[in-house]
């Protein structure tokens, strides 16, 4: 089995030395969150998902969860359930919710290293929180005082779970096919019939009930993504007071058999005339949902993070027992057998890439979750509305080039065991199939693209990449003088000015030809992704060079960010030729001839 | 379920119009090969795999193979061993064995297209031959006569099947470290005993008996690589005459729970004082098993290459028949409810990635597979000398290429089916799976690379890479005046030179320091990998030209070989960037700072 230790010490040095999180959280005025409390959440965090998760990732993966026809109950696998009850009893379910709903109002900086934690020592069992997340964004910015009453507070006290019910089975990216349907009932209340697939978390045996939020169109809606409503459809019914009634006309009418997150609950949700509560306005649910849409992103990418360094750690720790073969320029272990693999040049590729994607990654990432907090507590309206403009640009970025890297590093680290890495029992190959689903839900990597470009980049002028572009010359400028980066700057710099000609030519280019947006929009996010993480590579070999860390720190990440100039940045090469050539080669074919 | 039809339309492409299969052969003195029995055993191949073997796939991968703790006996998936039967009654066990052993002669280029078909029909399936023709090569090239009568012939007939066993549990890639003892015997046989894991096909119910090419140690060994010897042991002992016996003491202790390929029976061998024969010289078995090992490399290759052809025809399919969002230039189907899938670039750009890579990566192999029948068959020695170099240094090529081509193609298939891709009823995550075995066995990507740069351009100078690079000089020039290919022809050539430059720059710099042919290897592969498609892409443009197939066809190959030379090849600017930044970023991070 794969083992998981939760990397507290490169979760410090993100938060504190590279994005300065205690003096930003105490300008932001979240008091509570001194060093010292966010210390002990990563410190207990790290004992909740290392002793009670982890060691129930592979039952998960063996047991799956069961589906009981009769009664449309599901089974979780064991342990699962009681992992959930200690999950809820140390307040870890409301930790970044308002205090006002029950939540203890921790920030987002402080929230986001302890998901990274949950997903990395048990991904499946993370999905049942994490919708509830979705659930409590949605309740919060659009939900009635007594729908928030009635169903936020329970879900942030961890005693419901939410989830997210769009997807059917024709539709999925193109919400605007969607036919389940909502009829106005003379309580105020619609009923809603329709059948949902791929709800996570749809039903289980967690908690005693289960709040869908459910999109549906009204009988006079228009047609397409502008007639969509969002609805609340408990499963258990709710009165206006909170009293929990009688069942509600939902029921799981099937679980699906997946290739990976077997103890995640993906359902077939099957609404008959049930009582469901428009939340928001008519015909406005499409735009609720994204409030949803753009938090669940973020999470998402913080999976394929989570499941990178739980493979890194487990392919680091095989390559330095493994002994095989000896060092091609002569042995290094004489008196073992042969030499730990960790010493051929070819293996240290395999880490350092896993090295530098999850190290990177992080700050990449946990700079995006800071900005969730600029923005909700900031005082300045400028920097807020910079905050906004940039969280919004490297979304996408974070959501597919995490996962993407996900699966990169999830590959690279069940490789590095060679074929023991497919075997079940070392576990590595459970983490790559895990890792396959985050490319996928919320969004395919391939909409996180044309979300950059086609919204980021030219419906919203590039205003985010404009704050991004000046965030790197700020940096550069600031360490002109600093021999610790010095080798480093030019590179940025240059990357930088190309990725800004870059995106002028997609621009100008999709002016001319719409099409042109799609064809640019894959590559152009893998260039921005790799252009950014040289920037956090940049600004991390910085924090650490000031920092009091250990010189073999200093080095460790001195060296990993040579290696990501060096073999990973160059990666933009070829994104940037495939951009450059444009739309010609792939609509060249016709649709008709692409059979050999 | 993913459905498969042989794409025989494409096969007859390469076989016939790009290698000019119909005189090489005749040259060669197959002169049964005609075009009609080509033809035929491409048509009966298509029937018997796709009626036969691709309705087993799935069923394969969901019952698996179980086994029996008392008795040691492994039971196929339902309908593998009716299969088996049906495929031996066909006369496909010994299409490409020698005549004299009760083969049918036909040459291996005839015989790639059918084992294409088998991997995309049902790798799993596909395993328990597989295995048989390494056993094949084995006892053809190094069996002593009574060895061949005794044990060639029934495998050649599909009576018995064979096994490749090498790997111990401490030890795969470097052999050198093996255990297994066989001690010399009154009756000239020898007493094995070892344990060797991940054994294919170890165990089974197709045949009455199995046979075992076992490495071991002989007691006056000399350590290391140096001191291992080959044997034949059979599951039921057979004696000089052919004649069978009682049970020999090799036992399956346990079949291993994979990520993929399930249907294959992946086997714990224990042996214990079994009688075992030596094949070949003593200490040199390991050179014996690297003439099975190339065999088996190549045909590891067209593994990937025929999963990859599948995957992509049913994500084709999917992009054709799924409707989802309209075209950002406008609605081109405004009948429909959406347009199906194909008409967005970013969904073109993955099919088309695709179907570059099969079938650019059916030329590559079908190549290497014509060279062996030149190498076997060839009058001109230094016809001959120079086929058998340019083999050496393709087929680390054609096996880490095609395979990691086909965890790239199954990657987009799936991808082609958004959360659909993940379930397991519409099959393309199987797909997925089996094909992360293929970059593992017979020697994983990083040892096929290493084998690339270490041997076939350091030690052996670099012969076959001159043969590729005289290849592509010459049609070049050949093609000059050739309006179908002059686009083409200018980047090739720049490739070309640039190969050879890179390949002179690792060269020096290996003599410096060893470790920078590691440090090269990987990138090394696949740049080479990617020029080579560019050579065959360019002739496939040129071979379809000159040919009577359709405009149709001719405008899909030369659209696909312009999205090639645009998007795919100049993945080659990262790779050389990779190589060009050599071993220090790769050797600067102590092996203890590897943790964050």
């Amino acid at each position: 089995m794969s083992s998981y230790r939760a990397p507290l010490s490169d979760m410090r040095f993100v938060l504190f030395d590279v994005l300065g999180a205690q003096s930003l959280l105490a300008r932001l005025g979240f008091e509570d969150a001194t060093r010292d409390v966010v210390d002990a959440v990563l410190e207990e965090g790290a004992r909740f998902t290392e002793t009670v998760l982890a060691p129930l990732n592979r039952i998960g993966d063996e047991a799956g969860c069961s589906y009981d026809q009769a009664s449309g109950a599901v089974t979780t696998p064991p342990g699962f359930r009681q992992a959930y009850s200690q999950y809820v009893e140390g307040g870890w379910a409301g930790l970044v919710s308002p205090v006002q709903f029950g939540g203890q109002g921790l920030p987002h900086a402080a929230g986001v290293p302890l998901k990274e934690m949950i997903d990395a020592a048990n991904l499946a069992w993370g999905n049942f929180p994490l919708l509830s997340h979705g659930a409590t964004e949605a309740l919060l910015h659009h939900g009635e005082p007594w729908q928030q009453e009635a169903f936020l507070k329970p879900i942030v006290e961890g005693r419901w779970t939410g989830t997210m019910c769009l997807t059917e089975p024709h539709c999925g990216t193109d919400l605007g096919l969607l036919k389940t349907r909502a009829v106005p009932q003379p309580d105020d209340s619609h009923a809603i019939t329709g059948t949902k697939i791929f709800i996570t978390a749809g039903e289980h045996d967690f908690t005693e009930n289960i709040v869908h939020l459910v999109l549906a169109r009204l009988p006079d809606a228009p047609a397409g993504s502008k007639g969509i409503s969002l609805f609340i459809v408990p499963k258990i019914k709710v009165d206006r007071s909170g009293a929990m009634g009688e069942r509600n006309a939902v029921r799981c009418g099937a679980l699906e058999h997946k290739m990976g997150i077997h103890g995640s609950a993906t359902c077939v949700m099957n609404f008959d005339d049930a009582q469901g509560w428009l939340i928001g306005e008519p015909n406005k649910g499409l735009m609720a949902m994204f409030t949803m849409m753009n938090t669940a992103r973020l999470a998402v990418g913080l999976q394929g993070l989570g499941l990178s360094d739980r493979a890194y750690q487990n392919a680091l720790r095989y390559a330095r027992e493994r002994l095989q073969m000896r060092s091609l320029s002569g042995a290094r272990f004489p008196d073992k057998p042969a030499d730990p693999i960790i010493v051929h040049p070819d293996v240290r590729r395999m880490l350092l890439t896993q090295k530098a994607l999850v190290e990177g990654g992080r700050a990449l990432g946990y700079h995006a979750a800071s900005l969730v907090d600029i923005i909700s507590h900031g005082e300045d309206a400028d920097e807020c509305a910079q905050a906004d403009a940039l969280l919004g640009f490297v979304t996408p970025i974070v959501k597919a080039c995490l996962t993407e890297w996900g699966v990169e590093c999830t590959y690279h680290a069940l490789q590095c065991f060679g074929g023991h890495g497919y075997i079940a029992e070392h576990g590595m190959e459970q983490l790559a199939r895990d890792a396959r689903i985050t490319t996928l839900y919320e969004g395919t990597t391939g909409i996180q693209a044309l979300d950059l470009v086609g919204r980021k980049i030219m419906q919203l002028q590039g205003a985010g990449l404009r704050v991004f572009l000046r965030m790197i010359e700020e940096f550069c400028a600031a360490n002109e003088g600093n021999a610790a980066v010095a080798e480093f700057i030019a590179p940025l710099r240059a990357s930088a000015a190309e990725w800004q000609q870059l995106t002028m030519t997609i621009g100008q280019r999709a002016v001319a030809n719409a099409e042109e947006v799609g064809a640019a929009a894959y590559d152009y996010l893998f260039y921005s992704g790799y252009v950014a993480l040289a920037y956090w590579w940049a600004r991390s070999v910085a924090a650490a060079d000031g920092s009091s860390h250990p010189q073999g720190f200093k080095d460790a990440k001195r060296e990993t960010a040579r290696f990501y100039f060096a073999r990973l940045l160059p990666r933009t090469l070829a994104h940037k030729a495939a951009i450059e050539s444009g739309v010609g080669p792939l609509l060249g074919l016709d649709a008709g001839h692409f059979d050999a």
